[in-house]
This record gives C-alpha cells, structure tokens and sequence, in this order.
C-alpha cells in the first residue's frame, strides 16, 4: 500500500533526476533575486525559500539516510528550511522565510548544485530501493513546489502596485472559440478509485478501494469566465441563500464580488495573469480561475447543479485522455479548448480531503506529507496550467481549505440523474 | 425526499407538542432568572434566549404562515430571536444574546404560553398536512435546544468560579463496573444508510442511499475515562505525530492538557459535572467525554485504531437497541454499562458533514436549517446522556467543528479487517 | 501627601456612608435582576457585580484589617470581585463578570448589607484614623462605581433592539435655549494646580504644585449638538487632516460617523438617552456627548481652536461654581444652560494622565488605585449628568484611553492668547 | 514658529546635500539586495524602500514645487514611496513594504540619482527660501531614516536564525570601565525649553516657552546592563506591583524576561548586536539599551527613583557637551564611558508626546510630519550610537510607543528634590 517501487533504470532516473530540478530553475530565470524574497500571503512562500526547501526535502530524507560520509553544505539549513516535519526538527514559523536574505540566492544554487551532486553519485552507486523511492518521491515533491512557486509569484506581483509581468511571451491565451460542452452520464454502480499499478503515487492516492456512486451526468468541461460574470452580474455575490454559511462570512469579511485577480477599470474587468494583464471580454471562453471553493459551490448551486464528488470526477476523467494545457504549454493561464479534463485549472469538487478506507500513512517522518492535513480541506483534481504534465495524473489529489483562492481554482459542474 | 408526511391522530400531536414544550421548562427550573442569562463562550447562548427562539419557530414557520389571523406577541421578536435564517430576517449578532434582560424571563414565558395556544388551536381546527409536518419538525427542534440548553448551562457554571451544582439528586454515576466491549464485525459490500420509512427525520439524513464499505470491526463500547487517562499519562499530548496538523496547534494553542471539564487539585484529576465535582478514579469506567474531535482522533491513533466513518457507525448500530443512558435517565453525566451505541456521549466519526448523494434543502427558509453549514464540520453520531430518548435513532447526525469540546462528544474505536 | 485626613465626627461619616450605599441601590430601582447582568462593551461591567464590587472593597481595605473578629460571609468572594488588585489575590478575568449568575443579586444585596452592619459597627466603636480615611475613600470608589454603573446600562439598553428606557419621568431635557457662550481670558505666569485643604482628594490629584501657562482664553459653556451637527455636515469623518493617526484610524476602522447613541432614522438623526430617544434637533442646544477624544481633538481643530490642557481648565474652573446638572438633578442627561465647567459631561483635555511632580501612589495594595493606570490614557474634567454632586471638585482628574465612547464625554474649546 | 530659514551658501547646502545622501548609501554597503527586501517586524520597513522613500521626499516637497519642468522618473513612485501623508495621495499599506522586489535595488538607486541631479540643479539655479528649506528639512528626514536602517537592519538579522552579522569591524565595544555617575540637581523655577536661534528645528521642537520645575537631580550616566541584570535577578519581570498596568500586561503577552536582543545560552545571557554577539558579562558597563517605556519605568521604580520628564532631561542636557557615541564613531553599539547625554541610547521619559504650548504644525502636506503622531506615544531624548551626530541637539524630540522595543532605547534616573 506504499507508493509503487521505482523501476527505472539508473540513466532514465538520473536523466529525470537532472531534468526536474533543472526545471525548477528554469521556472525563475525571469525573476531577480530580491523578486525571490517576496512572500505576500500567508498561504505563499518566497522563491527562493521554494528552491532550498526542495534541495532540503533530498538531503533528508535521501543523502543523510542513504549516502554514506555525505557532508552536509551547512548544518543549520537542516532546520532552516524544514517546511513542517516535527519528526526532523523544529521548524522556523513559516511567516519569517521573507526574512532569509541569508543564504543569498547564489548560496542557495550552490546548496542545489551540492545536492545534485550528492544524489547523482548516490544513484551512480547504486542506490538502495528505498532511496530510489525516494528521490522518485522527492522529485514529485519538487514538481509540487515548482507549481506553488508560479502560484506564489503570481500573488507577490499582484501585490506589487506596479504589477510586473511574469513572461510576456507565450501562446496566444486569448481569442479562442467557446468550448462544446456535454454532459457524460455514468450509470449507478460499485466502481473503483484510487491509484494502483506500478507509476507513481502519494500515499494519499492509495489504496485503489471500491464505492457505490449513484448514477450521475458530469460536464466535459469546466465553467467559463463569462458564465461566471453572468453569476456575478445576476447578483451572485449578493444573495446569502445561494452560499453555504462559512461561505457568506467570507464574502462579507473578504468582500469578495469577483474571482481573486479580476479588477475593474473604468467599469470594466480586468484580469491580471502571470502574463500580464487582459479585458475579461478577450478571455470569455477561458476556464474561470481563483475561486474560493465556496464561489465555486455557490455559483452550481445558482446554475442548479453540483459539484462533482471526487469519485465521480476520477471515475469520469479516467475514461479521458490525461493531456491539456499544463505547465509545458507555456500558456500560464487556462485557455479555452485545451483537452477535457486535465490542466487549465484545479477543480474543486464536493468531497472533504480525508484518508481512502485502508490509508496508511508513510512510515516515520515522511509520514508528515500529506495524512496530517486530512482535517478542514477539500480536494481538488485534474492539475493547472502550471502543473508539470508528468505530474498529474486521474488518482491526483490536490486540497485546500474552502477559503483558498490564490490556486489556480476553478470548477465543473454535476447533477444525480434521477 | 422531504420530511416523511406525520399521521399522528390530532390528539396525538397536541399532546406531543405540549410534552415536549413543558419539558424545556422543566429542564429550566433549577435555573434563576440570572442563571438563564449566561453565554459563556461563543457555542453557547443563554437558557432564556433557548427558550425564546423554540417560540419564534413556531410562531415563525407556523403560526405565521398557517394560522389565519394570528396576532404576535411582539412584532419584534421576529428578528430578535432569528438565530440564523436569512430569507426571514436580519439577526442580531449570536453575541448580543447575552444583552437581552429585556424581555423578561416571566415575558419570554408569556410568550411560550402565547404560541403553545395558537398551535394547539390550530391544531385543534384542524391543521394542514405542512403544518402539522412543521410543528413536528419544530419539536424536534425543540429537542435540540433542551439538549443545547443543558451543554450551555454546564459551560456557564463551570466558569463561574463558585461552581454551581445545576442538580445533585439523581441516579449514581459513579461505582459503575467496568464494561465489556467487544468488536463486532462486518464484511465488505453494499450497504444502505440514511432514513427511510415513516417516522421523522432531518432533511440531511436523507435519502437512504447505497455505500460500499470495505470490511470493519467496530468497538461495542466507547472509550472510557481511564482508558484516556493512559493515554495522557503516556504523554498523549506532547507527541505532534498522533494528532493532525490542526490538532496539533489547537493543543499548542489552547494548552489542552486534558478534557474539558477535568482540572487537576493536589495532583488528583477531578471532573466537574452538571451534578456536581467527582474524582476522576471514581469515573474511570465511564465513558470519556468533552473531546475535540482532533483529541478522538489523536486517541485512536495512539490505540492503533481508527474512528468509524459514519456510514460503519450507522451500519452497526442499526443493529442494536435503541437504548441508554440518555436525557429521562436524569444521570445528566455519561455512566458505565449503559446500552451499547447510543446515549451517554455523542461520538466523533471520521466523515466530513456532507449532504448525501441527492440531497436537497428543504425548500424556503428551512431549508437554511441543515444544509448550509456542510462545510468544515464533522459528524457525530449516537445522543448522549443529555439527548431526549425520543429524538435519537440510528440515522441521526449531529455535526460540530472538530475543535468543539463544550458537547458531551466521546468516541468509540473501529479499525479495518484485511 | 496622602489623602488628608478625616474630620467628619462620628455620626456625619456613618451617616454620609448609610446614604451613598443607599445611593447605588436606588440607582438600580429601575432594573430588574436580568438587567444587572448584563456586560455588553469591554469596558462595562454588570450593575449586581458594581454593587458586589463597592462592598467587597469596604471589606477588603476596611474589615479584613481593622475589625477585630470579622467573619467574611463568603471567603470566595475576597478574589471573585477584585476588580485589578495584584497585591491583594489573583482575579477573575473581566469579561467573566457576566457569567456570575451565582451569587444572585438577592445573596449581594444580603452582603452589602453585612458589609455595611459591619461598617457601621466600627464607626460606632471609634475606627482608627486610616480605617476611616479608607472609609471615605470607599464612598468615594462607590460614587465612581454609580457612576459607572449608569454609564453601563445605558450602553446594555443600546446594544438591545428593543432600547428600553432607564427612567421616563425627571426634568424636561429637550427645549432648552441657546447657552451664552464667552472666552475668559487668563494671563500668562505661574499658577497653581491640584489638590490642597482639608476635603477629600485621590492620590492624583496631589500634591499641589506649580505650573506655568502661557496666555490663554476658554470658553465658558461646552460645545452643542447643534455646533458638532455642523462638523458632521461639513465633512469631519470624512477629512483625514482634522484627525490624529490614531483617530483617523478608528474613524476608518469603527465606522464612526457620528457620535455614539446617535443614529439616523427616516434621514433624521435621533438620539437614544438613559430617558428614551429623542430627535437630535430637540437637543440641539445641549452639550454633545459620547465623544472619544479623537472626535473631540478633531472638532475643535475643525473649530479652528484646540482643546485646554487640564492646567488651563482648572485653573478657569478654580473659578466658577461648582454646580451643574449633576446626578441629583435627575436628568440623566446634558442639558443646556446648566451651569458652566461642572456636570452634562466630563470634558475631554489636551493633556495625558500622568503623576504630577511629587506624585506617589498610596501605599499597599491601594496604590493600585490609580497609579498603574499612568500610560496611555487622556485626562478629562468637571463631572456629567451622571455624576453625583458631593464627588466632583476643580482638581478631580478622570480619565480614559481617547478612543472611549461610553462615558458622558465631550469637549470645551480653548485658545492660545499671543 | 517654522523651521528657522536656512543661510547656508550654496556650495554648503550644495555639499551637505551630497554628503548625507552618500551616507544612506554607504550605510547599505554591507548589505545584498536580499537583505535591503526584508520587513521583519511591524515597525520596520525594507533598507530598499528607506533609500527610495527618502528620494520621494525630495522629489514629492520640493522637484515637484519648485523646478520648473522637472520630469519624474515614474509617476507611479509618487504613491508608492508615500509613507503616510494623505494630503498628498493615498499609500500602500505599510506592510506591503516587503513585497516591492519591483523596482529592483539597481532601479532604485537610479531614482535617488535621478532625484540627486535635479536637487543640485536647483540649487545650482538659486533655489527659493523655502526650497531649500524643504531641503534641509529632507537632510534630517533623510538622517532619521538612516537611523531607521540600521534598527530595521538589526531587527532583520537578529530574525534570521543563521544571525548574520552586519559590520565585524570597528572600535571595541566591550572591555570598558565603569561609568562615574552623578546626580546634577536643579533649584525649582520657571526654566525655558524648546528651540530657538538659527540652526534647522522639526516644528515639534516649537515654540520655545516655559515651564516650571520643581527642584529634581539626575542622573549624569545611563542606567548600565549590569545594574539591569541586578533588576532582573531580582525578580523584576515577576512582580507587578512595579510595573504600570499596560506594562504588566505586555510582560505577560509577550513574555518579556529580558531587554530585546538578549539571550540565554547554556545559562548565560548573551547579546547580538550589529557587531555580532556578545556576553552580557563582557557589555556590563555598557548602556542597557533595547527596553520598551515600560521596562524602563519598572526599572525606575524598582531602583527607588523615577524617569526624567522631557523638560528636566533638556534642562540639564543643555549644559552639557552635545557629544557623544553616535553614528560615526562606527561603533554601533552603546559603549560605557562616552559622553554624558547625547548618543549610546535613546533615553525614554516620564513625558507623553504632545504639542508644545502654542505649537502649531507646518502647513500643507508638511504638517503630517510630526502633529499628527501625538497620541500614546512617549519622548525620548539624546539620540543613540546610530544617530547621525549632526542630527542631534539638546531640543531633539523622538517619539515612540511605550511598548516599542526594536529602537535603541534606554534610560536614566531622576528624582524630586524635596
């Protein structure tokens, strides 16, 4: 029931080894060092921190376990850069990482290089089956932070009263068709969900269990930006019956009347992207993102649906292919017509994040990943435009609480066929 | 899928209505105007404001709407004592309760009295089917504020620092053997839960609908006060790794050392009650009570067991008697060997508060009664020792945030079969 | 430097203890039991614990050390009304003051009256000096506490929609002619502030010392309703510059847009009072009140003119009568025309509440009584509506932090002469 | 009752222009791009936006008024680099400081540049009076905020847990000899405060005026870190009797034990400084320094004497040298035995922050500079060893919440003559 054993042979698991990270790096060559110490919301971290905390994530769980007279770079960044494992150390508060000026970015990259070194002679030795494990895990968890970083530095620009631009490059995310929707219809019946077989997956995905699912119709594609307005110009924003009711506390607390990112300007809405900024009107089509998981509750309730439990998204978007506009695309915002159920934006859906009947957590410290969250969060599925193509897949589960809108979050509709 | 229609005969009715209506201020006697007065903390709300809310139900979702010519005591209590419908009316803030010395005891009783004749009249003419399937749903929700009442009355005497007895005479709770617990166990496959039938129920325990649960054994008994005794002993509350992430910091936060209600006197662990201060060794075989759900789940973990979901709980106890130690006993504490799986204390499942597949609100206003609190909350099962023996049954989910301790909530262990 | 000694003989000091203990009590004939429970703003406490409280303190600095032989009627109560006396026992936390339903007002009216037996009792067999010093200094502690405690329920009436009325019958407080208004003028030198003779004074207002003051003019009546009217209809909440940091802060953070009891209705600005509810342009004669100091600061800057520090004020008050409409005149309210620098409300100053030049607290645990309080805070002046005649004098020092609304508080205004 | 005009000749304004700018610079030359991002505490903003808010000044009160055809180099940065004057745009939350990594340090110091060149140019062309006024009043500006940076700095290294150590070299700040301390006693009558004469003055130094004293002696030396360790060992942070109000609730809150900046290690105290960290014991003669108001109050009166109020500090530090430990000494820690008023540490006083009689606050957008922070703030007086040494004079008035504890801020005793 543990995350299948790797078994790639050492040049495929170094080259990916090497190409992962080297990703990582990649994803912050538009952005200057003092860009990599923003850190604007609680929810984010700085950059800079993201690219240390990856390297820490090998050095403890691989090289001071596996690597025999491995010499860590710097003692203390066992604890400076451990996120929330208390099994390893002490941690500092997560809002002090916008205080590491030290170590400087350039001693950050030497740290990874260190790192990468270590690991490579490891596998080039022969590393054990559980390293091996490991790193595949550790290079997942890698893939988790590159994504989380964009989302990051997304936020800290949005912050910024200059708002800068992330890459002004790219395909074209605008002018596209409206999408042809459809709903699929699944019978009533036991199914089964979960990972199994020999890819990867986190200990969350297992083990592949069966459920009853009463017979449903679910969406071939996620709602628009202009089914979205036409909510909020319907007064969605402003009627309490629509809204769970830690729902309507949010609205009024946060005084939401838009999705995070949306602004007006001259009366009219704008959007900002990691690609710089857009009418609303360009972007009709376009999946709706950066929604809270109650705005995306609300606005089914108001189109007189549901959202999709997750056994129902996993069993629908399992019969579809896993492509879309992920990470590689270089798209950086969803755009309209890209596959059906993967990319363009997380989805959120009606289940709360809790263990699969038979979940075991990791043994020791790794443990801490992911089973200790399973309380207040909801999951969500199907990747983003800035999930890393080979890190999503149909088992995929993703949470956050309900209140949670600087994900690249958006939704799908569902209905029980009576 | 609504409510199931009532058929008791006219007589029936009414001199339900009056049983249950009489029993709210019996529970009140005891009690000083001063007394009735108290909200110590932000679950609770003050017996008076119980037993003025109770009214305006029925005067609200009845009287209003099915008794023609009916005049109000007061025309502003029907936003005063709104506790949180919307699609009424404004509400004063939960907080405010505390300020209303006006109206009176002797005034909000006069308006008890006000309402219980225009319902019984309004039976006695002859009420429409949705009535009388509202006063029923108004009794019922009346039970739940005699239960509340109780909870909130516990809480205030308890931070009164005189610590007030809310009734000594009673039957023992103390002396009781040790229970004999057993787990009972099911094999996999398609089961049913939710209500179905003729008698009352919620609207969020409907509809009956298939799961699949994977095979369990269930424990008999829940988890006595010695058991959690060990379990603090063995230093339950400084290891991070048996509690979730948010367990863990409400521990850190709110320096849980113990249950609510236990504090220590010249190093022996006492147990404030609602009759009176008892040694904790002198309850050891009791049922543990005031857990946050985060301590249930830190407990089973250190048991090496798990919670029920709630569709195991409801699985199993469909199969037992629906007795124990619940309100009429008068014992007004948990006691040992009393029934198997309901009374004595609500317990902690592992399922998020969801609505069932093909739920739906009850339309209108009510339907703000259960579905809009679906988020963040974890389901109860089973009554406790303050529940009316008449208001519990196997379908029954009552639903708190897994950091509220101020119920009588205790848990029972269950793990999977492989 | 001590308070001055007493010189009343015998019978005045007994006599004068027997009415202003009879005092606090008539005060309260209007409220029922539920009433004098009621805390609705931090800075409140409920009317039965002001009535607890005045006894406890004649029993604590009093009985506990001068009567031989007296028998506290409860032991408990020594902590549980200690308001903030660290070197006397530990204390309830103040917000806890509205859970202490027990002991019932009936059980505190019995321990006042065995405070008082007992009062009476040393008095008669000849108290020491200091016991009776501290006798008057316990009058004068309960003449704060009636003061307060009208102050508080005014503020729980508010926060209750139902806005009952303290007292209907008393002086009329509407219909009042426009005050004559002039500025006296007082020449630059050295003067002399604080407390001197034989009267009673707290331990700030001495000793009495020198100061000097530059030239200066201070109007001899407050300002109105009708003048802070035409601050609010000229922009004031609106224009940061007439504003501290601080106020403009609270201004943004509170919504305050006008002074507290103040709301509008049907676009008329009314004006809830101890006497019912009244419409603002009925009492536009009357001193405003309910001010922070930061409202008060803010008009008279608008004013063109500045608030007097508390030298200037008495060294003009040192001057006048010190009549006004005091709480003998029933009117529970300002009215206009009602003397000139004493009663209708305590007036804001320019000045923080720090020890004068040769301060010291009094010894023991009664230096607690002011002196802690030394940081933070803004002195106002000359008694309000509900302040009883015999405590108020030129030298008498309030005060309160400047964002406090609850007091009777407004404002004169004054000028730098050059 | 303005800033006194200045008469400098060109080349001297001209001069004093370019060498304090340089020295904001040079001050940074320790720190990376990183480091000039962090924001550390609530008081604190990043050493980037120091050097840009400092050119904004520049720009916003005199280029912007007074070149004719001055061209900014970005219109945005007029908002941007506002700290709090309203009358002059709205300002990004302070806390948003952190999140500019936009304009990067590179492109600020292009504005400075920017700014520089246009400053000389005016200067060059003749300025008009009141431009250069703005001018000098933009040099003392700009040497508070280089105090500024370097607390900020300190405060951010010392939340680095790697400790980073900003300035290694520099003259020895341990190893000195005791203090001779004195008590210089001054006759009660009516002295003067308050600035006169020529030099430059913050309208908060104004109007000289008088003010009587009683006859007091103070102290000629601070009170050092060894005689608080006495404070400290003899239980000082436990009993409340010696601590007002507010700061017996700050000790709780933030559980304070000690000054800032010191820490225990293997049972001896320690202090970091800018210098790197030190031993208490190697530092016992130096000036204790890094207290809130409140710890120096408790000290005060645990040593059995009190704090000087603001008008007695300036009469004796009148009659002394104005020499002293401050910036340019480099030694950027308090040392024992330098001076006898002036640098080493902010001394906190007795006195609240408030306008002098007759204080009236410069007009227009100026007039935000120091008025409208006089509220709940308390003096300090005689500069610190961060203090620019021009910067300082006996009439110098700094102002700061007594719960503030990042500035270099000690104490010294007085006492009342009797």
């Amino acid at each position: 029931m543990n995350p299948t054993p790797v078994s790639l042979p050492y040049s495929a698991t170094a080259s990916l080894f090497a190409s992962v990270r080297r990703q990582s790096e990649t994803l912050c060559s538009p952005l200057t060092p003092e860009d990599m110490m923003v850190q604007s919301c609680p929810e984010a971290s700085p950059a800079k921190w993201h690219l240390a905390h990856t390297a820490w994530f090998f050095e403890t769980f691989v090289l001071r376990e596996f690597l025999h007279g491995y010499r860590p770079l710097n003692e203390d960044y066992l604890w400076l850069f451990n996120s929330y494992y208390n099994a390893i150390s002490a941690q500092p508060e997560k809002k002090l990482r916008a205080c590491f000026s030290r170590p400087s970015l350039a001693e950050v990259l030497r740290y990874r290089s260190h790192v990468d070194s270590a690991i490579l002679e490891l596998l080039e030795m022969g590393a054990p089956e559980e390293a091996e494990r490991r790193i595949v895990l550790g290079l997942n968890h890698e893939q988790q932070h590159q994504e989380l970083l964009l989302t990051d530095i997304k936020h800290s620009f949005w912050m910024n009263p200059l708002k800068p631009v992330y890459k002004l490059e790219g395909p074209a995310i605008t002018g596209r068709g409206a999408p042809v929707r459809e709903f699929l219809v699944y019978e009533s019946g036991v199914y089964a969900t979960g990972h199994s077989g020999e890819g990867f997956a986190f200990d969350n995905e297992l083990p592949r269990h069966r459920v009853w699912l009463d017979s449903f119709a679910i969406a071939s594609q996620p709602v628009t930006c202009a089914e979205y307005l036409e909510f909020m110009q319907d007064g969605g924003y402003e009627q309490p019956e629509l809204w769970l009711a830690e729902g309507w506390t949010a609205v009024q607390e946060e005084k939401w009347r838009a999705p995070l990112y949306w602004f007006q300007e001259d009366g009219e809405w704008q959007l900002f992207t990691l690609r710089g900024t857009f009418s609303v009107s360009d972007l009709g089509n376009s999946p709706v993102c950066h929604l809270s998981g109650y705005e995306a509750e609300a606005f089914a309730r108001w189109a007189g649906k549901r959202l999709p439990t997750e056994a129902e998204w996993e069993t629908a978007a399992a019969t579809q292919p896993t492509h879309g506009n992920l990470l590689e695309s270089g798209a950086l915002h969803p755009v309209a017509n890209a596959g059906t159920f993967f990319g363009n934006t997380w989805e959120w859906t009606a289940s709360a994040y809790l263990g699969y009947p038979g979940y075991r957590a990791l043994p020791g410290a790794l443990g801490e990943y992911n089973g200790k969250f399973m309380s207040n969060q909801t999951v969500l599925r199907g990747g983003s435009c800035v999930t890393p193509a080979s890190h999503i897949r149909p088992t995929y589960r993703n949470f956050f609480p309900s209140r949670t809108r600087w994900q690249f979050s958006g939704l799908r509709l569902c209905l029980t066929q009576e």
